[in-house]
């Protein structure tokens, strides 16, 4: 099987995966717990703009994904934490590249953007035939 | 500066290209560019799914990232080409190895939610407190 073909067919269990993995929180999720298990008001403190309900049902799907455990402090009140399975981890090498690499490259982006905009280039891109 | 940090904060512009960069439509055009340019119906037909529309709205917020480059065939009647930047180039390597990864793992991504889904344990996962 090639590998890429996977992804690329809409109706494929990959292109779900592919979803939950590098949707905008799912992927910073598995960023923050690289280095290792958090609570979820720590979650939601790392990662700006989340909203807890938008946290809470992409912990339940990295959860049934296999991705991340949920874990019950005995404590009063108990507490959940949440950290990367061994599956999970696998994708901190990967996750982390991408996302050196786009801070690495933003500021290259950012003027690529602006060359665009004062082109006006952005007018002569309807067409796409 | 943490090149993670970037990323995690909700109004910087390393969260737009984030976006752009892994959005499902952004890092599939981006793969099927990896081995040459191609046609607007060519990216179409590989990538399973996508409609004109929304086609048409990534290639432009690519282009204007300064991540593809487009091209206009001088025949009859003109065609147009997409490909990678060198810019554009550099996101091959960290975006095919988590795609691969995400090929080789499914089967045990789709493992883990049938265990969950049979478990109950979707059931428990309400609270996170």
């Amino acid at each position: 099987m090639d590998p890429v073909t996977d992804v690329f067919t809409s109706d494929c269990p990959g292109r779900e995966v592919l979803d939950h993995i590098t949707g905008r929180w799912g992927l910073l999720i598995v960023a923050a717990l690289k280095d290792g298990p958090l609570r979820f008001s720590q979650l939601r403190d790392r990662i700006g703009g989340v909203s807890e309900k938008m946290l809470a049902q992409t912990l339940r799907v990295l959860h049934r994904d296999g991705l991340i455990e949920r874990n019950v402090e005995h404590s009063r009140p108990p507490k959940v934490c949440y950290e990367l399975t061994p599956l999970g981890s696998e994708l901190i090498g990967p996750l982390c590249e991408l996302v050196q690499w786009i801070a690495r490259r933003t500021p290259d982006i950012v003027a690529a953007q602006r060359r665009h905009d004062q082109s006006g280039s952005h007018t002569a891109t309807g067409s796409h035939t």
